[in-house]
């Protein structure tokens, strides 16, 4: 499985993705999910994938070949982000379709901004199709996401800043990780200011990275210490 | 859908369980999805159920039915909790085995204390098999277990206390609720003293419960504030 979050907040774009592959628990690799296009100053796309290995490596293979050979469409020439989604969508179905049979399917996380357009975040369906992330709900997520949403679901904001946003997708992936064997590290952090139009702050964390580990003691520690202020159960009353 | 955890502690067991039944999003009602047996210093059982709603008010009715009839096997005369389970799982089978099709699988947590027997929590699978929790993971869940398992996972062992286990149960009832819609109150809790052998704590919590609101504003406040304390991310390197 996969777990990536992607984070769409008032300042800009917050992107986290692990990097474990399986194919059974006999058969586990690393390869990064977070893949990143753009020009400086005219616009920036982050994507994190989740599904077959075959259909993700397939299609970003695709968008890097058509922005070599300068198709007629291709990241560097749409015109927004939705126009993106629209394309990934179509490369995805493609390259499902080589292949007879299921289990072939792969979901997309893409965001970014282009210049003259808005910042946007969007979610990639394996039919092709997308949505995008709403004020009310500032984030979207693919792969293995139920572990790590009740986090994401108290914290963002659409005001909460990107240094926040940043540690809520740590603690959520840390969350999964621990629950999940088929989700791990080397973990990948993306922030993307919103009219930058600059390659974001990247960082890899691996599976002995210090910083990963203090923060998951540090969360520990704070959800102990939470606990113990918490309004005792009053257990007096048969309904209260 | 359904949540449901026991937790075996040193001290006892601790369960909650919530009410919501579902077939569809146009068809929700409330049901009790814990049942108490015992004879006060003899034996002490708590049940919970996840699955299909005929199936499991089917085994519970043949559970009381089989009491009244004092049956060669039934809850009032098995040695331990071992052969309760096992019973548990023959009924659940049988009542399964009434329908033609699929759909009609139940779970069941069962929980309690016989007289010279130990204290034991099980899970009673839809295919009539158990397991029994571990010293090294005390819970059991059933239902819809993903998002409220990190925070079980990072707080119980076995020498949590038992009104530790209920704010964790509670805290982890809360995230599910929140993240899933057919999660939904009435919340039950029920606590059991370990050689108590008598009906342990139980309260209900409605939706309009002030204590189950001053819980979760408690935690959502204690959440974002160790935020605030995380080590911030040093996004200097590329690696660290």
């Amino acid at each position: 499985m996969t777990y990536c979050v992607g984070i769409a907040v008032g300042e800009g774009l917050l992107f986290v993705s692990d990097s474990r592959t399986s194919a059974g628990v006999d058969n586990i690799s690393s390869h990064s999910k977070m893949h990143r296009f753009g020009v400086p100053g005219e616009r920036q796309f982050i994507i994190c994938s989740a599904g077959n290995l075959a259909t993700t490596q397939g299609v970003i293979s695709q968008v890097e070949r058509d922005i070599r050979r300068n198709t007629d469409v291709h990241l560097l020439n749409v015109a927004n982000v939705g126009d993106a989604a629209t394309y990934l969508g179509g490369l995805s179905r493609a390259e499902q379709k080589k292949t007879e049979g299921n289990g072939f399917e792969a979901s997309f996380l893409i965001g970014g901004e282009v210049l003259d357009a808005a910042c946007r975040l969007m979610l990639v369906y394996p039919q092709g199709n997308h949505i995008v992330s709403s004020d009310q709900t500032p984030f979207l997520q693919i792969g293995e996401l139920k572990y790590g949403k009740p986090i994401l679901d108290r914290v963002l904001a659409l005001n909460t800043t990107l240094e926040r946003a940043a540690l809520c997708a740590l603690v959520s992936m840390d969350a999964t990780m621990r629950s999940n064997l088929s989700v791990g590290t080397p973990i990948e952090l993306n922030l993307y200011r919103r009219g930058s139009l600059t390659p974001g702050a990247h960082v890899v964390y691996t599976e002995d990275s210090p910083y990963l580990r203090q923060l998951r003691n540090s969360w520990d520690e704070e959800i102990m210490n939470a606990l113990t202020r918490l309004p005792a159960v009053n257990w007096s009353g048969q309904t209260q």
